[in-house]
């Protein structure tokens, strides 16, 4: 599987709302770059740009239902996923399901930033949740 | 706090044992780059370089009670930690001192790939064990 080049897109925390778990990443010196609501997760996201092309994304609930909230009561604020930026996504997911990885959606899905976006289960990976985007039109 | 930059370094991600731990990654077409004993924390680490100046850390506890056998006691595998690059690290901690950020270690100690690192605490960032980590010499 070597053809496919993976970088880190982001890292995705879930916390009880955005403003007050901003808080901390400003006092650090960053600076919020954007927020977005993406209605095909119930969330509503923030954004902290670090240097190497690689973004905090704060997640908060728009929803008792939505994954964020449930969670948060499960297991209280954190890092909920990591987020790996690809090409060939759909390639990429032929490959993931002939190696038997589990997927928790096979057909990419809308996410943040005009992206589509897969997620391999935290099983398959030893206890991490990574969504796989690849940039519409690339 | 603007003068200080944050490059993301690293996902520490704790597992019971690295060969197992990095299967995945080796699956998704991840190269295993090195592997480091750190005494100060009793891990055995293996890296995996992502594209954009990023690594997966592996983190495996060489003790029974090293930090990353209790977290996996805790919580099972998963992500442990996030570590952001930084250069004036002394001058930063005085900065979170003032803040009143609460630091597991306000002294430096010796980290990985020869660096020097503190740790800020969960109970500070909204749940996310945060590492600083400053190449020696820089």
């Amino acid at each position: 599987m070597s053809k496919f080049k993976f970088e880190l897109d982001h890292i995705g925390i879930a916390v009880s709302e955005l403003d007050g778990g901003g808080e901390f990443y400003k006092a650090l010196g960053l600076n919020e770059n954007s927020r977005e609501e993406v209605t095909s997760e119930k969330v509503k996201t923030s954004f902290f740009p670090l240097g190497n092309r690689v973004n905090i994304e704060l997640l908060e609930g728009t929803n008792p239902e939505s994954p964020i909230a449930k969670y948060l009561d499960k297991r209280g604020p954190g890092i909920h996923h990591i987020c790996l930026r690809v090409q060939h996504l759909d390639e990429l997911v032929a490959q993931l399901k002939e190696k038997n990885v589990q997927l928790i959606n096979e057909v990419p899905k809308d996410g943040a930033h005009h992206c589509r976006v897969v997620f391999i289960h935290p099983k398959a990976t030893g206890g991490v949740l990574i969504e796989l985007s690849e940039k519409k039109g690339s």
